[in-house]
């Protein structure tokens, strides 16, 4: 029995059968002059498909600039670790998904929000004593990216603002405008500054440690006082942290929520960057409330959200727990290492360039230069022959191009 | 390089460096007071999420009646033909995924609209000469709820209408609600009604063939009044044809876009049904569009409105061509057969049963039943013993509640 039917029905008349078509006595009935009728086609795009832009693909889709045909393409703009084949994903991880196509269990609908034993798996992987976590605290997405999408659309709406980090990465701003939300207000780690663009307006502030573009993590006290600027102005924060745990040795990754009791805290994660598997396209969302100021209303307008589009694909739902429990140590740390080691030789590489100055990552898979005269970023998981190509590539190029004394950088590369 | 860094930095000053972090002068300065600071928590959530009601789930998830303990549960409610385990999708199908899994090429992001040799596949599949199809005409997504989700998306603003059928899939209103789109108008087969229902604020009109729940199948000449009808009007058509093809041996299945050379027709469909994997989430949307009518904005707007969450997993994008091309006919017959006598079964049983007026379906996977006194949809794809059950139970408990004459209907059940 489909309650939807009833609902409807419940509004009109007792239905007629006519043949296999239905003809149900409706609200409007049938008159005898038409109105409304449209002199000609004309099909135009809703305003929110023209406000939804998103500044990486509409630049990368019509880049007119012609390859040097005398040598192959290194391309260093997108953060996708899989386009060199260097890094594939771990043996288990294939065979987590073989298994849950074998079991013939997971090709069904699961729960909007995601099975619940796939819930249950994320909760007791990303449990701790300072930011437990149940299965209803886990809502599964089509990727990190659904899981910003459903956090923005349940937290804000049209005309109130929320506060992108700068530089940041691209598709907060294009979230955030394509529902009438105003992401204008960056703010660049500066408390004070932070602090300040928070009005009554405001409906959250996102964090995303380790961060996208600019690879850094940061340190416990500097997201406690973040924390402290939430909690004293009462506003939510998304914290994106798709990049956790991927830090270099020498650093060590708090997850925000770790650190608050108070500020309830939208965390944001998926398989994409750590396990190496972007396309698979699946994410999450931890909800941290321990004060319970979310409350039920902010769960189930996630909920209600989520049956939209109805969760990401059962098979990699069906493959979560052995992904989480099977794929080895080595596998995270091979990864690991191999960012740290390409970060430090781009670095070294760039740091000698006039005219670039880089900051050294400390985790993510991207490297930030700055002064040049803007900011370029280099994604750093392409293979070393490669990265060092790159960086001899740049080099040659701000040799020819940079000829500037410090101080007048904006007269550069004329 | 990331365009987006240069976007944002061109707004401010150069940029200078803090350690890792990043301290940009943007366009606030710091200021010597604080504003708009909250006296207290209050985290509400959005109009958006408010309006998003999906009915299916509203009750299934509140349902409070206590099953019979003497009794196991037998589900007519959800379209998930995996349920009983009797309907298992083909071993071809399977193996695609695993062949795109080991072939380790399909681990990366995709274009968001779907790779272009997936989205070549089902453009040669769907192809016909009275409604040609390449890659630029189709969209990826993740299942036909997010194809039908960007099309309602791309052509209707808050405060237009769309038409829905009634009695329909309870998704259309779903999505339109929660964009401020009145789905209020709803037609009935009925072509005067639905000429009239049309107005100038009407977006777009939504034809299910096959339909659900009525399981019907339109005949050609209905749906050329049909488009008729759009032709006249001047609007757009978002065909939903998840259930395409899923005909029993008495009917012709007419893709709509076949029996049109100038209304243009947004077709979503998807792997859900007819290859019974409603897990995996993969559907599309096929572009219909001989007369340049849509043109380039909205193609644009469907690829912009695809980049805010990227897609469908790629694995089942690498495992397309295969399903496509290897899937036996033998499997569709099957499935088929299956479905065409279970409905005869079903039909037989409810018919013969006082107070219950079955409708015999043409295609799809459901049984509608009008007059007790509202009506109710039975899904057909449970295994046959449990079919037969079920419609015994529906008429033990007919045969206890049906106590009135005809006329009185509304007197039933009390
Ligand atoms: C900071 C950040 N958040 C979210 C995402 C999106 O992740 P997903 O591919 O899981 O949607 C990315 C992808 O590059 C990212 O860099
Ligand atoms: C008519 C109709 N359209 C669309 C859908 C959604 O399909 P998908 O699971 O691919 O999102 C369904 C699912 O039951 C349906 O019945």
């Amino acid at each position: 029995m489909d309650p939807y039917m009833i609902q409807m029905s419940s509004k009109g008349n007792l239905p007629s059968i006519l043949d296999v078509h239905v003809n149900v006595g409706g609200r409007s009935s049938v008159p005898g002059k038409m109105k409304g009728r449209k002199a000609r086609w004309s099909v135009r795009p809703s305003d929110m498909a023209k406000k939804t832009f998103n500044p990486i693909r509409a630049i990368v889709d019509n880049m007119k600039v012609k390859p040097n045909p005398n040598k192959t393409m290194i391309s260093l703009s997108i953060g996708d670790p899989t386009v060199f084949g260097n890094l594939p994903t771990d043996p288990e991880v294939t065979q987590a998904m073989k298994d849950a196509l074998d079991s013939g269990k997971y090709n069904g609908y699961a729960p909007s929000i995601g099975f619940l034993s796939s819930r249950e798996e994320i909760a007791s992987y990303y449990h701790c004593p300072e930011a437990p976590l149940e299965a209803k605290d886990v809502i599964l997405t089509s990727g990190c990216s659904q899981a910003i999408d459903l956090c923005l659309a349940v937290l804000a709406n049209p005309g109130q603002n929320i506060l992108v980090p700068r530089p940041g990465f691209s598709l907060y701003k294009t979230l955030a405008e394509s529902m009438g939300i105003e992401p204008e207000k960056s703010w660049e780690i500066d408390l004070k500054q932070l602090e300040y663009l928070i009005d009554e307006k405001t409906a959250c502030l996102i964090v995303n440690n380790p961060s996208n573009p600019c690879g850094s993590v940061f340190s416990k006290r500097h997201l406690q006082k973040i924390l402290a600027v939430a909690a004293r102005q009462c506003v939510p924060i998304l914290a994106d942290e798709i990049y956790g745990d991927m830090v270099f040795s020498d650093c060590k990754y708090e997850p925000l929520a770790t650190l608050s009791t108070d500020v309830p805290i939208l965390s944001c994660g998926g398989l994409a960057k750590r396990w190496l598997v972007p396309g698979w396209r699946l994410g999450w969302i931890l909800i941290h409330d321990r004060r319970d100021i979310f409350g039920n209303e902010i769960r189930d307008g996630l909920v209600k959200l989520s049956q939209r589009i109805l969760g990401p694909c059962t098979i990699v739902q069906g493959a979560l727990k052995s992904i989480l429990c099977r794929t080895p140590g080595e596998f995270y740390h091979n990864t690991l290492s191999f960012l740290k080691s390409n970060a430090d030789l781009c670095y070294g590489a760039l740091a000698a360039i006039p005219g670039l100055r880089p900051v050294r990552p400390s985790g993510a898979m991207y490297l930030m230069c700055f002064e040049y005269p803007n900011f370029i970023r280099v994604v750093i998981t392409v293979p070393e022959v490669m990265m060092l190509e790159a960086c001899s590539r740049i080099q040659e190029f701000c040799e020819q191009h940079y000829h500037c004394a410090e101080g007048s950088q904006e007269e550069c590369d004329k």
